[in-house]
């Protein structure tokens, strides 16, 4: 398992009029978190489009939606991967608020695609030898 | 069982440099869904937020990503409520491209819930009322 | 000059918690502006983008604000094409609430830019075929 | 004069299918840029809007856009205010990518306004005693 805390402010554009986050824009806080967790880990989105020619669009999404973020709040949040991705990758979210409550929990999975192909395939192995060591069993 | 459809151009800003739109931007596909459904049957978010008094955050939320859409394409977004709301009301969202091929499935959920109390509430009657042909049972 | 008005509703993701539309969400209206403008003039982005192999950056944009957008709004868009294009086209963009109220006024210039080169480069004659019939002085 | 840097990194939500940052999303930054700069005064929006029952809304913004900002940079958000402000606040805005290469520069001007009585009114005086020592003159 390999999880990693990253925090981002809500900004004003990202509310609505109900005073809170709109619903569409975690979408963007959990982008943030699994590219701050692969950077964390030494590896880039960038580097895997531009250097490894591999895109990875997103498959699947689901969100559930337990309390409001509010304006100018501090938001952690966790990407946890909890097993060794394959030709997909499933990130796991929790977005939790200053007081540590969790506002919303969720789950992006997304594919390893060679565009050039339009196939999908496995994890480059750059990234799985970074992963490894967190999932090593004996 | 009561669907509906309307349609939305793909706009520059909802693309991202992978050249389809972001994952992120469907969330707002969907929101209009519901909103045109609703104002299909003669119903607004608007009167309902403005006269009746109640707000509907948003609970949950899964999407499946099948096909990418393209900058400038018409989309087809149809909204279907397969059963009648209660304390909370599920729409179905399915997004066609212009040659009626299926870009992505989802499903979200929201309660009703009066701003004042806190409280969540019973699907505001004159909804039920508008909605009530489309489910009539002998 | 040409003038083309198309309109827009006001979605709920595109409010902020001051009840009104987020300052930086009019940059689409201007963009569903312009790119309507063209379409009512026979002429896409996407086929100037992909037949035509032209990309149009944006360099420059005034906004004055004068009145807020709310939620749930028809609003009219007016794209004004004041002078022929040469490497620069200049959008004025003026947006109306339900009632003919002006809520904001600005411009928007472009550039013709052949992405192969990194040059920018004359109007395309297709589009200054469509529009001359407008500007046809004696 | 007080200015202030602050950094934001490019976001893949934030792309267009150009490659770069969609032109509409600058103002996101500019607001990340003033509420930094103000919170480097020790002064948040949030603040002035709870405590003190003032909003700020925008009433202009100007745009040159000189070089796009892509995927992934850290961007320098350079905000500047050349004057003490009155009814009205000027920011002035400055983007840097990693190379200090100017991005783009714009200025954003809010009014101070009692949203009870939908007046303008003067600058709140706690955040004129906060700007006071950067301006003080002989």
């Amino acid at each position: 398992m390999y999880s990693f805390d990253f925090q981002k402010r809500v900004r004003y554009g990202e509310t609505d009029q109900m005073g809170f986050v709109y619903y569409g824009n975690y979408a963007q806080y959990y982008e943030i978190g699994r590219v701050e967790m692969l950077r964390s880990l030494g590896m880039t989105y960038k580097y895997m489009e531009e250097e490894l020619g591999i895109m990875m669009p997103v498959v699947s999404m689901q969100v559930r939606y337990l309390r409001p973020a509010t304006y100018d709040q501090l938001i952690t949040i966790r990407t946890t991967l909890r097993e060794l991705p394959d030709t997909k990758i499933t990130f796991h979210m929790e977005l939790f608020n200053e007081e540590g409550k969790l506002l919303n929990a969720g789950q992006v999975a997304l594919k390893f695609l060679d565009p050039k192909t339009g196939k999908t395939v496995p994890t480059p192995p750059e990234l799985l030898n970074k992963l490894a060591p967190y999932f090593e069993t004996t």
